[in-house]
């Protein structure tokens, strides 16, 4: 286990210890769960009065935020970004050795840097290209003449088909499929042909894919993946789908073919986007919103129902379906209304 | 092919045989598909018609029940509980030997149980330890210093990783990945920073992993599954969730970050539950609804909505982008009716 | 890398080429991207005007539509079934050589047709039967007695569990788990016990399973998937559902336990399918519907709901609560105004 002095942290974060410099800690924990060998952080007021309470052996504070709290302090500006830096050195993740295990199985044809690392039953295929610095782990298959850059990792299970194109520094976790074929069908006399998938996948620098999550192959151009888009586990992304640098997608999103997503995006858990839509930068999708049309203004927005107990939520779903008639039901009162001799205006009229 | 006598089976399940006890069964199947050297069971009336064409050779079934049944019956209180028992021993799931396949991948530094039995390819990493009859099918990841209990199943190309703990009796079913990384980053200028995730997920005992399902290790604090729960396929729960006991959690659902979903729940196929909620015990959520808000009281909640033909849905969904509007027009009316000379009272406030 | 002549493209089309029948192309692409040594197509009117831009060598094009083009044609009644079908001539999808990787794990019970290719680290348990000319790639598991048919590919890291059955020409895409046990548990006391899952998955000729999509097999009688059905990716098919031929279901899909899908029907992407539900032939469901009921009456049927800014989903999510309450104050409405003295008779009476 290692074990660094308040000092080290604080140099490494930028910070300044208030206290004991040589106190030494072990391990990173929130506040509640810290005990007195471990360093914890308080990033957010809402937990402020955690700070009271902690076992923490010391905790990264902003100066102003440290009055009412005792203990060893590392003074930081930015607790929470200095906390994200820390986690780094905490990170009990393998570090597997330079060299393939001896139960890989590796393709003469493959080309391999000698500084990665490939792990047992991990599959690489001819012609693939494997970068320096790059894991990858086992049971992994890199399919034929596949590019993966530097300092990539591509976890245990996680597939590449061939032809895919990887950055650097991209992680593939486990699970994921990457370039499998699109789902492409010409249907024939009540029949379906496939139609062969000939793009592939191209993920660019800094690339984060989730688990078990599936980006598809071009039919005939590429499907692709912008610099710093980070994407969470169990997403699908279909053939020709262009996912904008920078856009972070959450679990369980689906993007249908040939949509182009910007750059600067957040899409929340469970959001569905329709094929063949262009949605501009910057957009936020919040969570189990489906978007049918192109959006061509930047912001929030929405379709995800709010729940009510199951009792309530029936009356509006009966009503729900009425609701054609309803309005059509209030025009006819309206009109109705407005032809009584003693009707008075409408006070909706000096609202402006 | 293992034949079982009526009697055996009366015995096994606490029941009494109406006929010949020493008639032959070698399979348990529906009254719709059984044949006459099968026995099945009436267990919801909803099938009680299925019982006078039935071609099974006996039926487990209510005394109440029999007497409109002129077949071999097998009396027994509860026949679901009696064929929930029996298909345990008409499971043909392949039992593996203990010990390891010559081509399982086992670090020299991973303890297995020498009743455990490891499959063709499964990896098992430096000192991960495999309790006593537990099964790790082939093709399974099980990362370094993983713990997993007494007789437990990893199924083909599930996934483990590092430092996870996996309590007794827990089934993992195929390409399920547990403890891969939480989706973690933090934003800055621009461009996405991982945050480490240095928590673990905890199984507990009797849990049941669906296929293809994710749950991301902690950030800092474990993901924790508590002792009962079963989850089904293509579920994500994200990291530091904690899902209480005997929850059930059915397919497609999604748990984002940080969400307590309390013990006895149960959550119907495709349910997204938001992250930092707490939900109390015993909650139950029906299909597909989206859930924003802690819950603080059991009880059924929803927000699903009821499918209606294309047509007319079309024009619902027309109206409810209007629906503020709507509700502003009929709050005029209301003001409008109410200061007629001769408007009579409005009836609903008989209504009580 | 093949090239072509466009004289050899048009036999196999069936089309006839207008111009140098001797001109040579490598690729196939979309007028956008194509160049110089590529052919292209135009399908759809929609992409007429890059007709004028495209640097393809060659466009299939209908003869009404080659007039404005000045370039190589091969004109073709149908261009997008050209299209569809030159893609497999274009296909870049490594076909392996019939025989067995030397890491691959083979059962010396199982039976493996000499024309079939098994991958490394793939592993076919025992009693399985695999056809001729099947592809099974590496890192993939066949269960115990599984049977797969002729010119099947089940592709890296998919799962077939013990005894389930596989037609003819069928694919099976990274990922995919197809007969693991169904979601069957029956509580007794609070807890959930496991009833042991003693169907199997049938899948018939020519059906096409999406990455990471899961097929639970059935609990007492198979799930089925007839001839000719297309699955896409991250679909949930619960135990002893049955899909009809010809059936098309988008990814992130899901259906509870023993619904019958008829045949020809179309499911667009994150539909969701209550349990023991029937649904006619011919039945299309529009995105991220929720299906509660049977269908009896083949047609389209819709329940996802239109995305609106996130300020103006609000009004409408605080409105949709009191839905019931507006129904019946709209009711309560039109009451009082029929009994005004001076109302006119209601305008949609003559609408008829």
């Amino acid at each position: 286990m290692q074990t660094w002095t308040l000092d080290n942290i604080a140099r490494l974060v930028g910070g300044t210890v208030r206290g004991d410099g040589q106190y030494v800690v072990d391990g990173l924990a929130t506040l509640k769960s810290a005990t007195s060998t471990d360093i914890s952080f308080l990033a957010n007021a809402l937990y402020r009065a955690a700070l009271s309470t902690t076992h923490a052996g010391a905790v990264l504070i902003r100066p102003e935020d440290a009055e009412d709290y005792q203990g060893i302090a590392v003074l930081v500006a930015n607790p929470y970004a200095a906390y994200a830096q820390l986690t780094h050195h905490f990170d009990r993740t393998p570090k597997p050795n330079a060299g393939r295990h001896p139960q890989a199985v590796v393709s003469n044809l493959a080309i391999v840097d000698a500084t990665a690392s490939i792990g047992a039953c991990a599959v690489i295929e001819d012609n693939a290209v494997i970068g320096a610095g790059t894991i990858i782990e086992a049971g992994a298959f890199i399919g034929a003449r596949v590019l993966i850059g530097k300092h990539c990792r591509i976890r245990a299970n996680a597939v590449i088909h061939h032809d895919c194109i990887v950055g650097d520094r991209v992680t593939i976790h486990s699970g994921a499929i990457i370039g499998d074929d699109g789902f492409g069908f010409v249907p024939h006399h009540g029949r379906w042909h496939k139609i062969a998938q000939i793009g592939c996948v191209v993920l660019h620098n800094d690339v984060d894919i989730g688990c078990n999550t599936t980006i598809d192959r071009g039919a005939l151009d590429d499907t692709i993946i912008y610099e710093g888009v980070v994407i969470d586990n169990q997403v699908h992304i279909a053939h020709n789908v262009i996912v904008g640098a920078h856009t972070a997608i959450a679990g369980c999103c689906g993007i249908a073919g040939s949509t182009k997503l910007g750059a600067h995006c957040m899409l929340a858990g469970g959001v569905g986007l329709a094929g063949h839509l262009e949605i501009c930068d910057k957009v936020q999708i919040t969570g189990m919103t489906m978007i049918t049309k192109s959006i061509t203004k930047s912001g929030s927005y929405s379709s995800g129902t709010a729940f009510d107990t199951t009792e309530n939520w029936r009356k509006t779903a009966v009503r729900l379906k009425k609701l054609d008639d309803m309005a059509k039901r209030l025009r006819e009162l309206e009109k109705l209304v407005q032809q009584l001799p003693l009707a008075t205006p409408n006070e909706s009229e000096y609202d402006g």
